[in-house]
């Protein structure tokens, strides 16, 4: 039965088959392929289709027709030029609910391979049916609204600063000065879990009854997006912690969890709005040649169901950062996603749009340029941005807000500074 | 008390300290950075320690002297030829147990950074006080040992081939076949888990007999090693299962399940071995210039405690990569890890060693020159290199048993070829 060698299945023969069109239950990647010297596109292409599904590096006497036939993907488009390869899988080489089995496929050995020099996985395109695998985001951009009751202008937030140091009841009292300020949101550092100076249960209880009462003095609505990042059991224990105390919101680093662990939040679906934070993330998709982009890992985590994530800033003079910031704003908000060079198109069917999270050495000056560009549904976060400002916190949040109130009434954010004081010192200060 | 910002703590003073000695209870970094076009290495170091730690862009008013003193990292080693940085951090600013939580420190934000251009963790010492917070492998290299009942030699083992596509019986009997000519383990592919042509609980039971059949023709002792890589509670039931049904091992991507779901899956101690598939690192990897390395990364999953881990093969004529494979090699098996110019010294306490697993392209001619660099301490693991025999899988098992044989003999390849047939054809083939 496992005898001789069947040489019909050689390397050579190969998946390309550029007359192949996609078929609506394949999955479909895009790949910044860069051969090894003196390795054609298409043999490198080859290798990546063979090691990401069925094939080894020699053939092998255990291959059988049939899963040569049902099985095999095809690399139905090579552009020599820019070295994009794009592979079409059937669905059924996958468990389509496993995210781990999924990366270990079309983002797994295939990084480590001799005949490429780099390998960057640009893109996943997922089928209808694997869509209908996944719950997507429980609140989304209109559910979030409906918690934080702000319909119709952007969220505005802050990290509680210094990243780490402070004991809860400081803690909390910073967050208060951002509440009253001004801020609809408050969240954690992504490294502040629960460290000696700072123990989680007691900064729950501090942060969310600093909430409380920023809420009677404000007369808004506030929300403490908590950093519950930690092993997975003890991660769901902390959110039971906050849902008890009347939290309304989880925050989990999603790159140093891990897509199991998110998996696992999402599945056990506590009714809390899931912030996603994104460090470690450079690590992948920094190098414009390798690695994975944040287009791909946004999609992934759209698919899972956070309802927020932080997707960057797109302010500054860059054309090329705010481009891909804005498409992967579109990828994680649109019902359907256009096609472009370094993009697949994508329909979400059901799936709910995800809360894009700029954030990243913002503060009030950038704030008509971000709103030109990205619009109204978006969550300004400003860490140093806010508790830099010249008079503290509580006038940072206050600048933050008259920011956004001046771009909405179109004015100049130096007319409006002219009748609001703590803005005019915060564009001072901050150029 | 949140009132004008408090300018003793700007970056401008930084956290350079070359006269520092890194205390007992540090956490120590040893970074490439690359800074960005016009940054010197020292300001560059500067906003890796601070993103990484207590610090943001701007001087912020809510900044204590405390902090200041009790937190603050110390950059104690500038090596401007190499730029190489160490970086000690108080342990105080970590949470020990909670992986996510580190890595969303010192390998969080910084990869993002403006002021570099590229950034790399080469190594994380840990020191004793965190060490003893987690529980490191159950089992070792003496333990697994144990298990499989082979004492003085490398353990062998297979990949069922093709990755992906044999329904449960013809899965079992390739594992059959394997074993039965001489392989101790057989272990899924990284991407098979529970697809519909082959379901995770029809595969174990199927296989699970197998190994028993092979285990009594044989008269060896032979262990399967089901990918049980999944979300979190599902992975945990997955692995429920297998020992239920007199399974000893479970294997696990540890990379694309993340550390949350690693360290669940260790802290429920299950009792079985632990084998950690590393697909996606080189996605991490890969760059020498940027991202993580897989030193970092395994000593990261030591700590945690799986029990064997893919480190690569080491064998061909590039003598970067065979060190670097020696080298993490040590570091995941050593009491005492000495210092190297790309290492940190390690002491690991009752930390158990890891069992290495050389896997990638091995075929029986490799043998020798595995064995000569690495020992006798290692898991081969073939999966082409026993399939793609001429003869199939069992010559193919049988000849990867004969290089260890006559190497353990001290016998060339050849010679011993010319009693065993196998072996002579395994050899004709792969050059």
């Amino acid at each position: 039965m496992f005898g001789k060698t069947n040489t019909c299945f050689t390397m050579s023969q190969g998946y390309l088959d550029l007359k192949y069109k996609p078929q609506s239950n394949d999955l479909v990647c895009l790949f910044y392929v860069e051969p090894a010297e003196g390795v054609s596109l298409a043999k490198a292409a080859n290798h990546v289709a063979g090691e990401s599904s069925i094939g080894t590096w020699t053939e092998v006497s255990t291959m059988k027709d049939d899963i040569w036939g049902k099985l095999r993907p095809s690399i139905y488009s090579l552009d020599e030029e820019n070295k994009l390869v794009k592979i079409a899988y059937p669905l059924e080489l996958f468990e389509p609910e496993n995210i781990a089995q999924i990366l270990s496929s079309v983002a797994g050995n295939i990084y480590g391979m001799k005949a490429l020099e780099n390998l960057r996985l640009l893109d996943v395109g997922f089928p209808s049916k694997m869509i209908k695998k996944h719950a997507g985001p429980r609140f989304g951009i209109q559910g979030v609204r409906d918690v934080v009751e702000v319909r119709e202008r952007p969220l505005v937030g802050t990290i509680v600063k210094p990243k780490v140091g402070l004991p809860p009841r400081e803690h909390a009292n910073v967050a208060y000065e951002a509440w009253v300020g001004g801020c609809d949101v408050v969240k954690d550092d992504e490294n502040l879990t629960s460290q000696g100076f700072n123990k989680f249960k007691d900064r729950i209880t501090e942060t969310l009854g600093a909430r409380d009462k920023a809420e009677g003095d404000s007369g808004e609505t506030k929300v403490y997006m908590p950093n519950v990042t930690a092993e997975t059991y003890e991660m769901l224990e902390r959110i039971d912690y906050v849902k008890d105390h009347g939290g309304r919101y989880a925050m989990v680093d999603v790159v140093t969890l891990g897509f199991s662990a998110v998996q696992s939040v999402r599945q056990k679906d506590y009714g809390v709005v899931l912030h996603a934070h994104r460090a470690m993330h450079a690590a992948l998709t920094r190098n414009p040649r390798h690695g994975i982009t944040m287009l791909a890992l946004a999609k992934l985590l759209r698919l899972v169901g956070v309802d927020q994530l932080h997707i960057g800033t797109a302010v500054g003079k860059m054309q090329g950062p705010k481009e891909e910031v804005y498409s992967i704003s579109q990828a994680i908000t649109q019902k359907k996603v256009e096609e472009k060079q370094d993009r697949l198109p994508q329909l979400w069917g059901q799936v709910k749009p995800v809360f894009p999270v700029c954030s990243g050495g913002l503060h009030p000056g950038h704030v008509p340029e971000l709103m030109g560009f990205m619009g109204q549904d978006i969550i300004i976060q400003a860490g140093g941005g806010i508790h830099g400002h010249p008079e503290g916190t509580r006038q940072g949040a206050e600048a933050m807000r008259a920011a956004i109130e001046a771009t909405l009434e179109n004015q100049s954010l130096h007319q409006w500074g002219e009748k609001h004081k703590p803005l005019e010192l915060a564009l001072r200060k901050f150029k």
